[in-house]
């Protein structure tokens, strides 16, 4: 049976809308819950209102650069405006304001929500677990209906509306600039908080985590909600558009040179397919009085995979697709699971890395750091070869198709990994809602069963992000690699409209290549050290506040009665430096890119996209999986192992997660939206290079 | 004029003779400086017992590591035996053991002149300033002129003997195959020693360094002479020849088109007229009684440098060589010291990073390691771009000359930047010679101002070393990118053979280069994590072995008279665990490169060494900086500031150092010599890879 490509489209866009009409029912049954509890109102309140005063804030700084860069698109690209035609351009600067405001609902939705969830999960737990989690989780799917929602969405209707895929770019860059920023932001806000809180809270005055007399531990929550949720949420959004929009550059050139619309058919009918197997997954979780939540959790990713296996395969015997085509999605979701079992490995405290860097920990931080830098080093093998090998594979399957089909298999790879990420994003976002709840649970004393459900709920939350993380690293991977092609993609049809040779590909030992391959390496590690710099300077600011409030506030240290800290003094110090620190990381990466094109021209862009991918991997993956090691290590220590809280091993152990915090949610998760951001600036300004570089 | 290439040959060969024998004058000045000092004597006795004990060891394993791979060069290479020449063979196979026999004598040699010189100035140092320092600085030029000399006496007698460069690469594979285990050993040595007797003795007991009571202070010392300078001495003997095998491979690719000897002239030309400019540069080092260590060891630094650029621009104008060639080769030079001076940046403690660090310090170790990771993050960038633009410009420069040219021009960087490494080597191995001649002043007790000048001394070797280690990482960088190029060129004359099809170069969009791209870029980490894990292990079970020394032998913690610990027994751990770690991690590196290269063929070959070149470059400039700042932050914190020793600024920098010095010292380092071997591994058995592989 064949279908013309508007009924792929008509179909995707009544899926996406399903899922957003999810979203919006998963909230209101989240809203409906019970909360009567006044303390519990009351610091959510708190929690809430910082969260929105910062994204309020972030957002009008945001605001203004969109306006700049818009303003940059509409007169430069495609081409510049009297070079071209001007509905051209006002198409792009349009679709890049698209994809920000897009990014930035999504963002502000999933906070909403989980400021509320988190009041709720927090109370349910003084009666079932099952209802604690259940708030958490359908509190997490909101923003993953949402946000998938919203992209698949986005970008069927901009390819119903422009017929044109090269928008979609535009469209993508404005989801992953806006995306760039806002995990940024979001990242250095949280872990401010989060380490300082910690430092002086845990090893100074030895007080549990989440006491209401710390002066961080508000902002602490803050920033759990704008770092891991709207910045997660945002940078999910921008993989999702990116591998998408990837695909469909890719499948539109194979498709005008076929004279069909197979290709592009096929990424609708598997991305929506991919949505829909998300909705039946988040629909149907559930988890009884006595299990595991871990569990609950994964089984939910795992029937969402099989739904979706069977589902594009039935599609794809019913309506004609390439079983090729098919083989590499598959393949490239089954490789991101595989990558997220493998990562699990070294950040799953049954596991060795995570009990010898416990171990380590009794001689001193110092080992602490030693070992986990060293299984760090060592996590970022199985996932480079994963990934290399269903690059490889889906390349290699796809090729038999004719020209094109074998890069347009890779983003199908990519497609594929991240075609259940709705599912993904709940139970992401559902971390940082039940880490909240405990934080509740503790600050407003609500007993210590609530405390130990909580506890196991949120412990749950961070052996999922573990995985979740490596999916995400995984899948961004296999999509640059495909902008990679949709790069040279727009840069051909450019040459060809300008009478220049085509480019075949890049080869290293062009002394060009080779020059922008070092220098596109050290970007990654540029754009980290900004990152983390920022952190240490808001954190060592912060930790002064909380000393000062300590000496300066008569009983708090004591924790006599209704003596509190000033609470907002902390807030707004992680506010102010994250804001200050936002932008200058993201935009050395977006000029660097502009002046190795200007000057090295195509080749050197090449190899400039070449060196960031292989360089921002290896950094993304040692970040992220080295601060999941040293997370869990602390919480092993924590449980009783090595002496327990208060020993030497532990304040160690506490060394190790400060110095891993950064890492895994500050410079490690950004690199990943860096490294799509720079392939998506340098397939937008492929013409300009082309005509006005220097060499 | 135009010499013949038998002319070049000649002045090399007696040029390096020149070399040697000034080495054997510098060996004997050396010897005949006074030391009646006993305990000067006695425990420099067990300094050079426990060096020669770990040397005799680590060669008797690599000994029979060298005849395992002599059998398989001799089956093997460059095509199985009972496919080809016999003679062929055998050449390989000798020229391999020459690399390996002449790498080890320049260790052995390096080592028994440190561990001499080492007492020569301690004791010096009760006399005057000038002569300790002088008795330090022609200690470490036996070591830079027996290495150079035998480096370029080795190259040369081998073209004059076979004629043929390919049997250079199997010669600097034998160099740098000793190298990479000797640094690695070497490596695992001295930084278990070092931390441990640091982390027990400074911040537990808050005894001195080199204290006598410190049953580790022996080890230690030990670990200096077979690290620092029998490790560094193979690690620049294998770039040396490596420089020049890469250079000479494209040389004789060029001539036998061209149909003259011009450029093979040239390379030897260049080398001697280094050599030669080193040799007058280490004769002519003075230092008055009232000036700056540091300042003479940088005017010979810069001396020779000038007089080199002079020579062989004399050189180039009298014998008709090619001036881009020069221009090239200067580049490269001038590209070794502005890396160097920005390497010097960071790790100085008079600029901002280390100041930051060292206050960052004050908020505990956690801010002392994410300060130091970020600039050491930070430093990747110039030493990259500087990479990156001089193999560029060279590229440029010489590609007018015609065909190869421009490769060549890249590979006389290198050559360039390596010239004056004689002088190089004599400054770094100018520092673990005073530093243990500090350590002696100390253990002896030889008075205050003994003290104070082996300190100056000291501090000078730590500055210089940070610059020269830019420099050589820098070098290595360059080396490798032209060693692509003789891969190449070694693949295309067996391609054509074989009669199979020329490579032209790889390109990146290539799915099988990307697999090897992607691979590639793994191996540093895996390789660094390593040897950094084995330095961790190490280091534990000494701590564990000098707490049982302090608790169990009795008056030792006291310092009671005549009880001293059982230094034997930390050289014993420290021998068994560098012995035992030595091997895997180089074997690792090895074999990936031959299943990649026997899986994905010669395309995955290409796109592996570049990502391993890529990454490699990386991660050993972050290791080696961040090392380096770590080690002079604590040494600013001891100088006083932040509160000086014993305070907890002190403590979180001592973690800090800690943490950077199998960062520095083993890992960083040892990076260089990886990339070297793997991609002259790849180049050895480019021949099978083409025939044998799968795809």
């Amino acid at each position: 049976m064949e279908l013309s490509l508007r009924v792929y489209q008509i179909v995707s866009i009544l899926i996406s809308i399903g899922a957003i009409l999810m979203a919006y029912w998963l909230y209101h049954w989240v809203k409906k819950q019970e909360c009567p509890h006044e303390r519990v109102n009351y610091i959510g309140g708190l929690i809430k209102k910082g969260a929105e005063t910062f994204l309020k804030k972030e957002y009008s700084i945001l605001a203004r650069f969109t306006i700049v860069v818009t303003i940059f698109i509409f007169v430069f690209l495609p081409v510049p405006v009297w070079m071209g035609n001007i509905k051209d351009n006002l198409i792009m600067a349009i679709a890049y304001v698209f994809g920000t405001i897009f990014s930035a609902i999504a963002g502000k939705v999933g906070m909403d929500v989980a400021t509320t969830a988190n009041t709720k999960s927090a109370y349910a737990s003084t009666k079932s677990i099952r209802l604690a989690f259940m708030s958490g989780f359908r509190g997490g799917s909101v923003m993953g209906m949402a946000v998938v929602g919203a992209s698949l969405l986005g970008v069927t209707l901009l390819m119903v509306i422009t017929g044109d895929a090269g928008a979609l770019i535009s469209f993508s860059f404005g989801a992953s600039s806006l995306a760039l920023f806002a995990k940024a932001g979001g990242g250095i806000f949280t872990k401010s908080a989060d380490i300082s809180a910690d430092l002086v809270g845990k090893v100074e005055f030895d007080i549990p985590e989440d006491d209401p007399r710390n002066p961080a531990v508000i902002a602490d929550n803050v920033g759990d909600n704008v770092g891991d949720v709207a910045g997660m949420g945002a940078d999910l959004f921008d993989s999702h558009v990116a591998s998408l929009s990837a695909a469909l550059v890719l499948a539109v050139a194979i498709d005008s040179r076929v004279g069909n619309f197979l290709s592009t058919s096929t990424v609708f009918c598997y991305a929506g397919l991919g949505l829909f197997a998300s909705i039946i997954g988040v629909a149907s979780a559930r988890m009884d009085e006595n299990s595991d939540p871990t569990k609950a959790l994964n089984t939910n990713t795992y029937l969402t995979t099989a739904i979706y296996g069977v589902l594009t395969a039935i599609a794809t015997a019913a309506l004609g697709l390439e079983w090729r085509i098919w083989i590499a999605t598959i393949l490239g979701l089954l490789v991101g699971v595989v990558v997220g079992i493998t990562t699990d490995y070294f950040t799953n405290d049954d596991k060795k890395p995570v009990r010898l860097v416990s171990e380590a920990s009794e001689n001193g931080p110092a080992f602490t750091i030693l070992s986990g830098i060293s299984y760090g080093f060592m996590s970022v093998v199985p996932a480079m070869v994963g990934i290399a090998l269903s690059a490889l594979l889906s390349y290699l399957v796809c090729q038999p198709l004719g020209e094109g089909y074998a890069m347009f298999g890779i983003a199908m790879s990519a497609v594929g990994m991240l075609s259940i990420v709705a599912m993904i994003i709940s139970n992401d976002a559902y971390g940082p809602i039940v880490d909240n709840a405990r934080g509740l649970v503790e600050m407003c004393d609500l007993g210590d069963t609530s405390l130990e459900i909580t506890d196991k709920l949120d412990s749950a939350g961070n052996t999922v992000k573990a995985i979740t993380k490596g999916f995400s690293i995984s899948a961004a991977g296999l999509t640059v690699i495909s902008l990679l092609g949709a790069f040279i993609s727009e840069v051909n049809i450019s040459a060809a409209a300008n009478g220049i040779e085509l480019f075949n590909g890049f080869d290293v030992l062009n002394p060009t290549v080779f020059f922008g391959l070092l220098v596109g390496a050290s970007i990654p590690p540029l754009f980290s050290s900004m990152l983390i710099n920022g952190v240490g300077k808001n954190a060592q600011l912060m930790i002064h506040e909380i000393h000062r409030q300590f000496k300066e506030i008569p009983g708090l240290r004591e924790g006599k009665e209704d003596v509190l800290p000033e609470y907002e003094k902390c807030i707004e110090i992680a506010t102010f430096g994250a804001l200050k620190e936002l932008i200058p990381a993201g935009l050395m990466a977006i000029l660097a890119t502009l002046i190795v094109g200007f000057v090295g021209g195509i080749n050197a862009i090449g190899g400039y996209l070449t060196g960031n991918i292989v360089s921002g991997l290896v950094f993304a993956l040692f970040m992220s999986n080295a601060g999941g090691l040293w997370d869990n290590a602390k919480k092993y220590v924590e449980a009783g192992n090595h002496g327990g809280k208060g020993s030497d091993a532990h304040k160690a152990a506490v060394v190790g997660d400060t110095v891993g915090d950064p890492f895994k949610d500050t410079a490690g998760p950004s690199i990943n939206t860096q490294i799509t951001v720079v392939s998506l600036v340098a397939s937008l300004a492929a013409n300009l290079f082309l005509i006005f570089s220097i060499f």
